[in-house]
């Protein structure tokens, strides 16, 4: 049994995790932490915990949480996961981050996290937790960054053709759509259900700070510099990420070719699926489930590919208990199926 | 031309009242103000109003605010009008107060709003602004006290009968269903997208604050002392008020005689509409305007009926207006059909 | 390993139990069968069920779903059940029928279903399947008739206190809000989104099917005929019931004493939960889950009983799993959390 | 005061077409037409309308309504339209057709609607009813062709671009997100709420009956071939479009440039608001309006534009009104603001 800690409990993602390793059969969740007012049993937080789990959910005290668990999630915020992660690295514990800490390179940090990354360290052991591009490295990782949740979609979409279409060095379109849990669970005006229903909104059009995750990844996949042009919209709907992704045609392979090279990158891994060629995936086929659906289409000079996941699971507490699986060298769907 | 004041006008009822004032021909907005950062075009800040109003929104100043206008609408929060009505009043204009702070006694409101009334002379003088019960003492009324929006779709649903049920003494049951902007425009976690969409919420049962509005009128109407249980419940919709009411039928008249003194009741309504007998209206027949729709059903020993409205319209700004128009003399209708 | 049928697979409950049997490590599904234009398999009807399982969805043949199988799930639609059941048990199989054939006796069934029932001989066997009523006999029963979404929830909300209910001789009121799911999966303009979307509707008044369920089941617990009045209404949500129940509190026990009642009849439960005195729950504390939510409260003479469920887990297929389970001698919360 | 006729009043563009008619203080609404079982009040059909309108909705006779009626509104489904439009013109009366079948060359409608043209001759007199572009020929029209509802907000989103981008010859991408009633009322599976809440969908990938449309008046426009992909997705709202456009800015002026050529094309609309540079306007500043917004953002090498409106008033009915209101010489906004 694999003795688990998740700390930041109280969000989307920190709840998530809770239901995720509750259905794993080889863990056991020993400690679990977030801001809380007064100390008390999870489920009285969170009712829907009931008669599921009995843990005081507490404040982060680094020492008991360490000498509870062997592997600690961290499910915070950016900026304050880098506080805790060389501390528990430091005691010898694992640790898979889900913020956005440990995913680029301190300068591209800094300039779209606007602040000073104080780990230098770690920043360079972190293995980055896409298992479909770096399952040899997570198994023997030790720390993991998690990927973020715009950036597992494109990623995704964009492995089996991110070669070819660099060479060409076209521009792409990502034009993604979210719900809106990707925000987090917060007490604001803009995030208001009498705001939000019936409406759609873009946001932070070409400077989203998951645009360089995106780059940073598929640049080194291909080799290249690649150009990618990002814009997420906020949807009604509370989880899933839609992209819609958009390349020229021009000096890319035949259809034929390119919906192989899908097939081939693809057709091993538990978590991705294709659909058959021209057909598009919908949200709701991957709701609640650590899947990405892809579904490609060329027409009018143009390949276009849908990419959809949740993003509370695939794009965020799913794949951290993937990660969490290979690095134990456990059935990688265990408790995800 | 009536110039009107909207003091008030950036939560969602002052938002209503000046979209359902834009169409009344015989309305001028002279002033808007609300609590702002930056005094600046109302359609900065509400961009849905270009091209449709070019108004400063100012914090309230009260002697400008009367210096420009007839009548003076307050859609503010309770405890707040009460503080600025009687300024109005003084100098001689026109309020209709939108808040809870000038419905009930005194005593009533003490308890139930949980704070000192401190304007006992207006209190006396201000009229119920509900017109299906009030229309003549409202023609003649410098200031109007416009009901709740739970209270205006039980009052409705209840009149035609309420004097034969107080003589029963029975329990009333209303179960009514919300939407989200009946909580105002606020940043709380609790009213955010991601807690509400797919969800249902029953709230201050037994407890709600309008429960005694409902019943002080109704007491009134009917000359005894009204017994009601009000449990208010949170959709997951932005706009509408759905109240389905029981009633003991034992002692109650005949269905065809109930049904006749609902027709005559509403026969002459403007903004009342009765369903044939046994068909029940939904909530998407009144969405966006002033009516209330009414449905009833004798079955099982009961009387089920159903009130519908639009919370930000019959239950708030549309139900304001109409009162405004009855106050002028103009057509009740003027600006809302 | 059980050997599980499932018939009428393409259904809302149909999917739902092949997700939840899924995730049952003691079950093999060894036939799916639905009303199919072309044989095929399942996940490229649904592709939400690619790479979890692979099997071709057939029309229905009973001798050859039956030589596959140890216990047939019926998913099928009320007046259609009646015609397959027999046959699966004469060949020896368990059966769980989720429809709402074998839950009534028969001129009560025939009355409200306007059908003859045609199988009057299991009618006498069939199980009433609620576990928290009939544990004992589903363990050793070969055919149980599931019970329908909203009885379970009502049921489940008056069990602890219908037989001191019963003695007054009160009319319960039972105001019920599902979510669309539990009409099916059907092309109907009335289902559309477009007409359910920000709407809410009330449907059956006093005259729905599962009425006579609640009252045939409470009254034979009670040991008296049980008045209940019901009002379900249609809310725009997917899945979910949440059903407020009011009895006067007129002769009741004390808020402590009905409290107790509450607690000592669900302590063991493993999937009913109590909140603490005067909290209710929330609809999402129970979705995608196959707990039951009960709340209490004591307030203006009257008791208020909130009870919620997931309609496509609890109030169907999670509450036929948990049959089986039982049926099985299994643990009953396998694949259930 | 102008007799109007809505031909095929039942759907949701005919309702809507009611609707903002009655708000119009220069129409009389003379005649209802739609396919109905039973010819009764429209009131009855759509209780929405109670105490609003008292007219009969007939099924069609076109002698009889013509002879009603000065101007003809045809609500119908394309290939319908094509049936009805040439007895109405021939009769004298004006017509607008809310639907494709006289927005294009036969030889292009007959492609992409798959069906032959059979009016050949009125095809050729039929003005494109969108006032931005063609305000001069509507006013003298007696034949309008109302635009489409995505292609109301992807001209109007780049004609004031159009002759810049048209001279790089650049693919130019449109990524459009819709609520479900530009589907029409109808009863699919595919369009239940069910289905579509919490879900998202691409459907017609570059393969869209509109995107000829938009190229055909694009290219007019522009004077060269315009080459646009157009990938449509359905959100789970009721109301509103919300189209993003992709350009390369290579070649194209300086963001200044850009951003005055919209603010001068548009700055005597009134029905077209341009937002300040870089900020995008959300689909509810829109919602029930017949405003089309736009925003756009240079960044990245790449122009984004945004242009959102409600895809019945601006996108079909209010645009109808517009028109209807330009033939006449009437006030344009009449009846919309």
């Amino acid at each position: 049994m694999v003795k688990v800690a998740v700390v930041g409990a109280t969000g989307y993602t920190g709840e998530e995790l809770v239901e995720l390793l509750l259905r794993n059969p080889e863990v056991e969740i020993t400690s679990l932490t977030g801001i809380v007012e007064k100390e008390s049993d999870f489920s009285l937080l969170y009712p829907r915990f009931g008669k599921k789990i009995s843990l005081i959910c507490k404040n982060l005290d680094v020492a008991e949480v360490a000498k509870k668990s062997d592997i600690v999630f961290l499910a915070l915020p950016h900026t304050v996961s880098m506080k805790f992660a060389p501390e528990f690295l430091k005691k010898g514990k694992k640790v898979i981050d889900l913020s956005a800490d440990y995913r680029l390179p301190s300068d591209v940090y800094e300039k779209w996290y606007g602040t000073k990354h104080v780990d230098a360290d770690n920043l360079k052991t972190a293995v980055y937790g896409l298992p479909e591009l770096n399952r040899k490295n997570i198994k023997s990782a030790a720390f993991v960054a998690n990927p973020g949740c715009f950036p597992t979609s494109v990623i995704l979409g964009l492995l089996p053709v991110i070669k070819t279409v660099s060479q060409k060095d076209k521009a792409i379109i990502v034009d993604s759509k979210t719900g809106v849990t990707g925000a987090g669970r917060k007490g604001l005006v803009s995030l208001s259900f009498g705001e939000l229903d019936e409406n759609l909104r873009a946001y932070k059009v070409n400077e989203h700070q998951h645009m360089p995750e995106m780059k940073h990844i598929l640049s080194g996949v291909s080799g290249k510099d690649i150009k990618l042009n990002f814009v997420p919209h906020l949807m009604p709907i509370r989880r899933g990420i839609f992209s819609t992704i958009y390349i020229s045609s021009e000096g890319l392979d035949s259809a034929e070719k390119i919906y192989e090279a899908y097939k081939d990158t693809y057709k091993n891994e538990p978590f991705v699926r294709l659909r058959p060629m021209g057909s598009m995936p919908e949200l709701s086929d991957v709701r609640g489930t650590n899947f990405c659906d892809i579904g490609i289409k060329l027409a009018g000079g143009m390949l276009v590919i849908v990419a959809v996941i949740d993003n509370l699971v695939k794009g965020a507490s799913g794949q951290a208990v993937q990660n969490m699986n290979i690095m134990y060298g456990l059935d990688e769907r265990l408790g995800l199926v």
